[in-house]
């Protein structure tokens, strides 16, 4: 049987583009597909997809062209590379749909490019980073920001409704799509440092680790990262990579350089980039980012969090599972109150952010909690009902933590946001 | 008489390239300078020089074309303007010599724009960013970290050691004058912030400032910066600008980026370079860098420092003079560490990097206390007798203070440094 949906060209086909390929051929597109890494087009193959030797192979054919590779470099290669790009090989008014988180920027310079160096006014540009991870991925089910031009979205809605639920659609134009992924990411970002220095600090004080993560998560310490990432370090399985800290590294790089283009400070933000890059500093940007935890650990001792999930801990020095609760709620307070201030600043939609984020990996108990009030009253702590509450606790907490001397500099950051914010 | 020295061109008359232009008139330098700012080019004149009205002018004649301009984009537009550009101006043989401060890799893009685009290989170029503000620059006594080959270095040695006390020579070629200068800068940037984070406190915490003030700089928390800015902030002088906000946010800046290209982690530089946007958001751009110790005081008691130099003021929560010196000298140390960390890491002289930061703006009482341990022993809080007792005076000190709900967010990060480092 013919397919009648249009043809595919695909390039990148690692953990998040081998699944989304694999899930348009399963969903009846014709996908032929392009990797550096020869034996992921073999797999794409073995599903049902075609081989391209080249990205200009996987191009020539394609109504859509979808990129899901590392980054901005590997996108201008793919595209303008200069014996095997792919935008001289696409047909006239065919679409590119990127889907890489690159910066916002990015996104501008790319449709000049295309249009003033490569001379393709004709080819369509749509901006689609996407959340959710490989599973979802694979399933069809990630969340897609899309952005660009409102017809050739509609022009595209066939293939971006068969990869993404939910599909946002994010008013503005190219670049909107990667601004809104940007602000999303703030919180991805922090959070799993947050879940890391959270556990580090459990562990190091002899808490059963199990028994932290079911209590936070029915907690105000809550978050998606969290209870993502903490059965990942529970587990002492760095080697099986959901998402690599080289990933959110560069996501965190791409905030803060926002940030700093744009005049706004970050500091939690900035913060984690450093701990991120003190990781890689330390030899695990390949490992999953729940190894972040490790930063936090005895170096003699890295398996920590997973050894006190079996033998239950006996706590010291007065850290308990509230502790930890309370920590994490006053660090993610103060996270939500940066990205939606930030988000604020830089003109995104803030309605359509709050639903991105409630639903997305960068959503928490206290996010949930702070946002609306935030949305009425201004991106302030001041604006949320109980913030000195939380603060109070935040530092009863932190005080408690203190003899043990282990290093919490996210929290530590996040509480002297309280301080600017609230005053005395 | 005629001049039997070399011509000069030079462009950018500010603070500090006015001050230089005039030091090499009054030294005998036949002198045409050029600025955007035609006012600045009269002064000049009225010292005894010649007027340009472009950057071509100024070059026209020059055996020595020196730029003091605010940054390499400024650089660019002076030496390659289409139009009035000096490169193309400049006869055969002539010396570029790159006084202003600007990233490291800047220098060799620059190398190349000149052979490459530009087809200009005879004509030679120093990387010699100076350090020391306008009255030293007025005087000829900048510190200078002249880079480059050796016969240039030696050609330019007459008009480097007109401006220069010290002139230090940076082995290693063009670029590394400016990464000396960027390793000094780590320290120039964080010690103003906690210059202002420690008067900041002593003044909400009530503190005679001029009181406080004298005996930091007979104690272990003195400074360099501490010492000449502080009385800045005492005279709530804010207009008068030695060094503005935007040019210690721009040095930050060149300090963070260099380190996350070497994938180095700066807690403190990034952490302080956060402030100096906060700075720059609440419209402290244009103001002399001093007025970062606003950030710490209550909106409404901006003079607050001033204000409690003159009325004795009585402490309040156990804040003492000694909690000061404690807290200055606990990040001191932390920053001495972070400082040269990163320079060992990105391949820079030490011992010449201990001879720059001891004798220049980036000093402090404690790096002299720590450096050569620190180069006998590791660049590490390990390495330094006593840290540990620095450390529980720091710890003692800020919990001293917690009770004020200052925010303290430079000296928090440091303090986690010792725990990263020294473990419990």
């Amino acid at each position: 049987m013919v397919s009648t949906k249009p043809e595919i060209g695909f390039c990148g086909l690692g953990a998040m583009g081998g699944g989304m390929a694999t899930h348009l051929i399963k969903s009846g597109f014709p996908v032929t597909g392009y990797d550096l890494y020869r034996p992921l087009v073999e797999k794409l193959v073995a599903a049902g997809g075609k081989a391209a030797a080249s990205p200009a192979a996987a191009a020539k054919s394609a109504v859509f062209l979808i990129l899901m590779v590392v980054n901005s470099v590997q996108a201008d290669s793919v595209l303008f590379d200069p014996e095997v790009g792919a935008v001289p090989a696409l047909r006239h008014g065919a679409t590119i749909i990127l889907c890489s988180t690159t910066p916002p920027q990015y996104l501008k310079d790319l449709r000049q490019q295309i249009d003033k160096i490569a001379k393709r006014p004709d080819l369509r540009l749509l901006d689609c980073p996407v959340s959710g991870g490989s599973i979802r991925a694979a399933n069809g089910t990630l969340s897609i920001f899309s952005s660009g031009s409102d017809t050739d979205l509609d022009n595209a809605s066939i293939v971006l409704e068969a990869l993404a639920d939910p599909l946002y659609r994010v008013p503005g134009g190219i670049s909107m799509g990667s601004i809104a992924k940007m602000c999303h990411q703030h919180l991805a970002v922090t959070n799993i440092i947050m879940a890391s220095e959270a556990m580090g600090l459990a562990a190091v004080a002899g808490l059963n680790t199990q028994a932290v993560y079911d209590a936070v998560m029915t907690s105000k310490g809550a978050s998606w990262m969290f209870g993502n990432r903490v059965p990942h370090m529970i587990k002492n399985d760095w080697l099986t990579v959901h998402s690599a800290v080289s990933i959110i590294l560069k996501d965190a790089g791409i905030v803060t350089t926002h940030a700093k283009l744009s005049g706004y400070p970050l500091p939690l933000a900035n913060a984690a980039e450093q701990l991120y890059v003190a990781g890689a500093f330390a030899g695990f940007t390949k490992l999953d980012d729940a190894a972040m935890v490790r930063l936090y650990l005895p170096a003699d001792d890295s398996d920590l969090v997973g050894a006190l999930a079996e033998a239950a801990g006996s706590a010291e020095d007065g850290v308990s599972i509230d502790t930890i609760v309370d920590i994490l709620a006053g660090m993610h307070l103060a996270s939500t109150r940066e990205c939606m201030a930030f988000a604020e600043h830089i003109g995104m939609d803030m309605e359509l952010l709050r639903d991105i984020i409630s639903k997305g990996a960068g959503g928490s108990a206290m996010f949930d909690y702070a946002v609306q009030q935030m949305l009425k009253a201004g991106c302030s702590l001041k604006a949320v009902k109980d913030a000195k509450l939380v603060r109070d606790r935040f530092e009863y907490a932190l005080k408690k933590a203190s003899g043990l001397r282990q290093a919490l500099p996210l929290a530590t950051t996040a509480l002297q946001q309280y301080y600017f914010d609230l005053g005395r």
